[in-house]
């Protein structure tokens, strides 16, 4: 059956970006701490079109993360964009030309849109209709794969809280960033999780949960 | 040279105690399933008087917790004691006539005190002149050997925030408690955080850091 998949990188303190969001700062201020264990991994660069990189057991994570995704679903301060419906000058979102993504890929936002169809298999389709309504279409799309949750923290949160993700994997960077958002608040006391799987590297800690609620 | 070790159980949300705190919940409503993990083990059963058990990887955790550990340090929250500096009827810590530390125990508090014998090589002496001046007290009378801390969060925070603490063991449990006491809070964000052991179990993961400042 189709799982909702969420895995996410996240501090020792418990945060997925840092203060201050901005155009400038698109994961807060010292955001991008959370993601340098990546940047140098083979299964990030060839994906990235960055060329060959290092392989290693977090390199055997990312890879296992793209196996058997058949769509993506996103929440709106993922996909990005400036202020208003999507501004003057629409918005493409983060990845340029071709985003690393390779499948349908469904965003939850307030704002109508028409689907957005980019290189490489990639395609925005804007789900205004809830939570629901975007996995219910993201499942369908995946025709049997499983469909990959993004982020950000709110509709991670609001996915998490309604018990509909099957599968949580966070990537612990070691790093306090004090303040910013959090994953693991507003989502109640009562989802069950059971770590099936931990990878240990010097800079960061995967571990793979089971939820059920 | 002597170490202060830093060992504490923490949920996945990143609380080690749950909210409302009281003499019924002194771990909060929901702590205690923060220490669940620890109650069949062996190390855990023979230390408190309660015959064998479990012996598995976080066995091993809990008994190597105990080597090369020549005093104890913890908190006012975490010795307890009702209001007031001691009560009417003094108060002689949760654990009993025969406290689990078996080493000098130093307890951080506002509130002078004689020092308190109980039996099985624990002594209690309160220090009221601060964190650093119970550290160092602690650091004679381990004569060469490392100092444990216990908790609660608060003290942690202060010896966390002024760079004190040399290793840093999370037992993380996949529970959310939602709200309590934050251990990685307050604590500045400049912290150097390098894993060096990581020990996975279906009820807890177990992850050592060494901290630099």
């Amino acid at each position: 059956m189709s799982e909702l998949k969420l895995e996410i990188s996240i501090s020792l303190d418990g945060f997925v970006a840092g203060p201050n969001q901005s155009e400038e700062h698109p994961l807060g201020e010292g955001g991008m701490r959370l993601h340098e264990w990546v940047f140098g991994l083979d299964a990030w660069r060839e994906s990235h079109g960055k060329g060959a990189g290092e392989v290693n057991p977090s390199n055997e994570v990312v890879e296992e993360r793209l196996v058997n995704i058949g769509a993506n679903l996103m929440g709106r301060n993922m996909f990005g964009g400036g202020p208003g419906p999507w501004g003057d000058d629409p918005w493409n979102g983060w990845w340029g030309e071709e985003p690393p993504f390779h499948t349908p890929t469904f965003v939850v936002t307030h704002h109508e849109r028409e689907p957005l169809v980019m290189q490489g298999g990639t395609t925005f389709f804007f789900v205004s209709d809830g939570i629901e309504s975007a996995l219910s279409q993201a499942k369908e799309a995946a025709g049997g794969q499983d469909v990959r949750l993004g982020g950000g923290a709110d509709v991670a949160q609001q996915y998490l809280a309604a018990g509909l993700i099957d599968e949580l994997q966070l990537n612990v960077v070691p790093v306090l960033l004090g303040d910013g958002a959090r994953l693991l608040e507003n989502v109640g006391t009562d989802l069950r999780l059971e770590p099936v799987k931990v990878v240990a590297m010097p800079d960061v800690t995967h571990v793979r949960y089971r939820v059920g609620k």
